[in-house]
């Protein structure tokens, strides 16, 4: 066999520099909903564009594909598990993936994804769907372009599923979504009356919160060594690097719910933060799917972030930092309030056992637009139907409605599934964490996270992209996607809540 | 003539392209020098590394070049201040001088900058300058291997000089310098005691400092719709577009320095918002040269944010902002405080009239430097003496002397001079303005400061590169770059101060 280390060398050379353009991008995209004047805007817009442009085409160099070809070999004699082998395997997949999209598709793709985005806000503002319908139409056209570029297929909804979820079929995520609606509809319809949560309104001083915020994630593991946390409109995580970390949040001064928000953005950040140094500036150096890295931010802000334990650690700092309104709050209170059950319209606000229910209402409406079952024309009374038939909530207008999501107008279809199936694979992670650790509730009570992130490290986080997703559960939890576990885990959030 | 309006087009294109990618690289910079995590530095680096390269190899495509021989024609048969004549002119300049640069070469300058930063910053924590040497010595050999790529030269300072002063030699700049020195080095020497300037010392919360410096920018033409102003160690001011304009600065908490810092970046500011708009995404779309840069800060540093005029206006809100230290303090000592004129070691807070020789003796060991006169090793040594014999004071340590500076770890060599050169253009352009206008300083103490900035826009910021350096000066202030008014300014500064 020759030496092919030159080879690699040449092809992690090229991936570095596509890993540089892409984070290039993330930065830029962090400024832009975090600092940016508004009158930057359109420069930026352009500025995202050519970078975008730019790592396709890096991606999809012919050179890229021979380097590939050549490497079979080092590929095949190299440890599966193995940095060569998973750096050129993980290659691989994405260049043959790229390959397919014609450079100018994506670009309208862009384009129509920032025209979108502008013509949902305005409709917004005008609480007029009809502003954003035409809209929705040319981003559905494109997306039907999109997917017959992957053609052969069994269902279209294979290929975006496959865009965040690689290795999933659009019948897995149906079989799990039919589970969980025949278990949660039932459920929703039978709540009692919600406990009173108006300990959690009021005045709280944004300032204080973004303190005791840091606090908290200190606490999990954050330092400013390699981390941030900025104020935005919709919060989300980011990153630059692997030691460069960014959350974003948004403190609301009448409600606590940036705080979670934090906790929330946490998990994404330290998902990234734990991959394995070694990946820098490769396609491995990233979280396997869209589903593993929302299971982080729930495991984190549910799981971790509502239990009573961690609260019995930190509720009294949360006291000393809001003593006019916390003070005379018993923990048990602030616990239950933390934790309120109670179906609603917004999915962006919705307690841990509705959320799914708003998830599968938007994969089913996704799947019947790309069937043309629905059309957009269609579309306002679909979406409130099954907000009536799953939730039993009536929205009072599109706002509430259709129009609630930014998802349609700039992101990806296909992106809504991951949200639920992060939950479902959060509580597999959880439940085979403390099988494995024993009971880290009593960690949490003593403000000990460590263990519960040092077991995420080792068993997902730090092997980002090098195994697909389903092999990753099964190696961390011992077997295949289950959302038994994660129903068990809400109707037992329900009875507690219940019997309090 | 063919119709040559598409291929023009095409050249706007990828010149948007370049702009957008260098843009970019304005934002990463930006990031990394006021909140990017510590431990993003390496990934940083690599990222603007990446983004040099590829900016480079965009600006050299053989794709460009043709397209400047297509469009000859075009460029002759218009007008020369045209539009269409000035991108032409300007990009061939750019295309024909990156020609000479291998991609690799600027990458890796780009690379060693980003690296140099961090060690600086490490060696000023360490106060070693050890720590910092390598890095010196790196770049030093890098800008050997840049200015070669220009040869044949009379004067290797001249390759690097031309990246910031189009059109101006090394022997031009050593002939204004050696008028200047022979000028400054007596008149300092024989200065009287210093005036008291305890006023300017003491506590002042940045927070407020921070408010009245945003008040003062305001009044003169920033606004948050397009500028913004963010902390830094080293203070200064970039763009990601006309429209996004980022100044930084540092408030210390015992004096006012960071205030008149905000003065200075802003004169950068404005000049880059108030460029033609139909420049964007253009070459043209800059100032046209590092001295007609500083020109714009010392100005509004030092001509108008030092004049008794503007602080008429201004003061009685400065002392409301520091009531406890100003209140007591007439008007006249303040003013007289902040025109202090005393040999220093620091040139970020160096007077008027003493700061060109401490851009003079940088100016020397650059040149040294380059000739292998003066090394890495011998270089604390070196510039401490030259302290001594042009200001006649003694550094404590590295931080006073060599280590002071940010400009030998991440930018070019041959910036220096520009500092100087900008002050002696100031004044040219000053006594033009008020000599078109009318008596300016009536309008500062109104706070009008709109006439001063309209006419900068119209005779300097709005032409952005359309013209080179020279014939931009030629048409605003009617002659060649001339250090008389200059001179004439500082002893007229020193004979006032010495009245007092």
């Amino acid at each position: 066999m020759p030496d092919l280390r030159p080879r690699f060398d040449e092809l992690l050379r090229r991936l570095g520099e596509i890993s540089d353009v892409e984070h290039a991008e993330a930065i830029l995209t962090w400024d832009q909903e975090t600092g940016m004047p508004p009158l930057g805007a359109p420069a930026r817009a352009e500025q995202l564009g050519a970078l975008a442009r730019i790592a396709h085409e890096l991606g999809t160099a012919p050179e890229l594909g021979s380097l590939l070809e050549e490497l079979r070999e080092l590929e095949q004699s190299s440890d599966r598990e193995s940095f060569e082998a998973s750096v050129i395997r993980v290659t691989r997949h994405d260049y043959e993936k790229k390959l397919r999209i014609p450079s100018e598709l994506r670009a309208e793709m862009t384009r129509a994804a920032s025209v979108g985005y502008a013509a949902w806000l305005q409709a917004r503002d005008a609480v007029d769907y009809e502003i954003f319908r035409p809209h929705l139409e040319r981003r559905l056209a494109l997306t039907s372009e999109y997917v017959a570029c992957f053609a052969p297929f069994d269902d279209p909804y294979d290929v975006l599923l496959d865009d965040h979820e690689p290795g999933m079929s659009t019948a897995d995520v149906a079989a799990i979504f039919e589970r969980l609606k025949a278990e949660l509809v039932p459920l929703v319809a039978g709540l009692g009356e919600p406990v009173d949560d108006s300990c959690l309104h009021g005045y709280f001083s944004p300032a204080r919160q973004r303190e005791f915020s840091l606090e908290v994630l200190s606490r999990w593991g954050m330092d400013d060594q390699a981390w941030r946390l900025d104020d935005t409109v919709h919060p989300f995580a980011t990153n630059g690097s692997i030691t460069d970390i960014r959350l974003t949040t948004q403190f609301h001064d009448d409600q606590l719910v940036g705080i979670l928000s934090c906790l929330h953005e946490f998990g994404h950040g330290i998902y990234e933060r734990q991959v394995d140094a070694r990946y820098e500036r490769t396609p491995l150096a990233e979280g396997v799917s869209s589903s593993f890295h929302e299971s982080q931010s729930r495991l984190w802000e549910n799981i971790v972030g509502r239990s009573l334990s961690t609260w019995r650690f930190f509720y009294p700092r949360l006291q000393e930092c809001f003593p006019e309104r916390l003070a005379e709050v018993p923990l048990e209170e602030f616990h239950r309030a933390l934790n309120r059950v109670a179906p609603g319209l917004r999915r962006v606000d919705a307690d841990e056992v509705t959320y799914p229910l708003h998830i599968i209402l938007r994969f089913e409406l996704e799947r019947d637009m790309l069937a043309g079952a629905v059309t957009p024309s269609d579309l306002p009374e679909a979406f409130d139907a099954k907000l009536r038939d799953y939730l039993g909530v009536e929205p009072r207008n599109v706002l509430d409605g259709v129009l609630q999501d930014v998802h349609w107008s700039d992101s990806s279809f296909g992106y809504f599934p991951s949200y639920a199936l992060g939950n479902v694979i959060s509580v597999q992670l959880w439940e085979r964490a403390t099988s494995e650790l024993g009971n880290l509730e009593e960690e949490f009570e003593r403000g000990e996270f460590g263990p519960l992130r040092e077991w995420l490290r080792e068993h997902v986080h730090r092997w980002g992209r090098t195994f697909k997703p389903p092999e990753l559960l099964e190696r961390a939890v011992g077997g295949p996607l289950d959302a038994e576990p994660y129903v068990a885990y809400l109707r037992a959030k329900v009875e507690a809540l219940e019997a309090a």
